[in-house]
């Protein structure tokens, strides 16, 4: 093996989500199966990632450029002054002109989720990703980073400067908490609905949680202990 | 987003084993995360794969350089005229002067198979990869060719021709199927047998299995039906 060149690759490709060493290692000899054009294809299409593809600097959503087919891809970027700085990379649905609701903020975790929330085409709020749960044991603080900016964001949008230049009906009204219930999940709910609550109480902001109880389709006889005590705890 | 650029690159992330299309999805948001500079190294090593791992024309293994830091990468080509036709890419393992025991070709799936192997330091032939097992529900018959070329290679290296230039102590004398005990498995190690059956008579070349039986650290009490009746047949 040129190891050197074998691990360097398999290292990269381990960073990707859910890949260990084993699977890493499976696809550079899978790639190396390819044909030579669709390897090329795939190593540009990465080198170009970020000139197509980028992060919403509000709402940290993933979003594709707005001129496809373009040679030069673009963003669109703010254009209302005083109320993003000029040239910021904002996407469609912050903007202040968009047709979102921008009175309800979704939290979710991550770009997946996101998508499949608007698959289901029943909201029409903004979003505020933070690229996963809260994990106590982890050194990484990014999760914590995009808690801290949903609260600029809030506390930004309902201060007395923007409610002067009549931009009032992009208030937040409600903070919707979409993470998985899961305990990581569960416990940076919690964690928000902490931090929030003082703001949520001086500027009247509502926060909610999903529903949980029985999903459709799932068989009473198999339901967990946790999903049966809310099923029950929550029937109306 | 973007969607061609999005669907291009998710379509082609879509063609490493094991990915469907909500993994490949998750693959191009965790890259936008990388640094830039990853990005780049990681197309750069995708893009300049072949010139640094290769597969044989013989066994079909990848390998990796002979070479490996040199700016200009190269591989070991044939050296001993009359054997190979000179130039073609040969493994380390496959070339005739190599310190492997030639008269011993173990047939496995894939190269990870064939690392699992050579880890364990318990085998010193050569081998032959079909890069997968033969599946009579699919249209691809790029093992069935591999089991050609198994076959080429065999009665190659068994002619008077090279007998005459003294290489006679690369003849083979045994071919090892090594391929995982899976229905497919089966089928195919089933076929090779019957495939090389006449071969092997004429050519007084063995054609031996890999053991079944109980795996180390297994428990009886969980041992499933098949492995239970190899273990009672085969006991020994």
């Amino acid at each position: 093996m040129s190891s050197s060149f074998f691990n360097d690759l398999k290292e990269l490709l381990e960073k990707l989500p859910g890949i260990g060493p084993r699977q890493a290692s499976r696809f550079i000899w899978a790639m190396l199966d390819f044909e030579s054009k669709e390897r090329e294809k795939m190593a540009s299409l990465i080198s170009n990632l970020d000139s197509h593809l980028t992060r919403c600097v509000e709402c940290f959503r993933a979003f594709g450029t707005a001129t496809p087919g373009s040679s030069k891809p673009g963003f669109e970027t703010s254009k209302k002054p005083g109320f993003f700085p000029p040239g910021v990379i904002i996407c469609p649905f912050c903007q202040p002109n968009s047709s979102r609701d921008h009175s309800k903020i979704m939290v979710v975790e991550r770009d997946s989720d996101l998508l499949n929330i608007e698959k289901s085409k029943i909201y029409n709020g903004i979003y505020h990703v933070l690229g996963g749960a809260l994990d106590p044991l982890e050194k990484d603080d990014s999760v914590r980073k995009k808690i801290k900016k949903l609260w600029d964001r809030i506390s930004r949008s309902s201060t007395s400067d923007v409610k002067s230049s009549k931009t009032s009906d992009v208030f937040p009204r409600e903070i919707i908490i979409a993470l998985s219930p899961t305990k990581l999940g569960e416990f940076t709910a919690s964690f928000i609905e902490k931090i929030f609550e003082p703001l949520s109480k001086s500027r009247n902001i509502k926060i909610s949680r999903l529903a949980r109880g029985l999903a459709t389709g799932t068989d009473l006889e198999y339901a967990d202990e946790m999903t049966l005590r809310q099923a029950i705890d929550n029937r109306k």
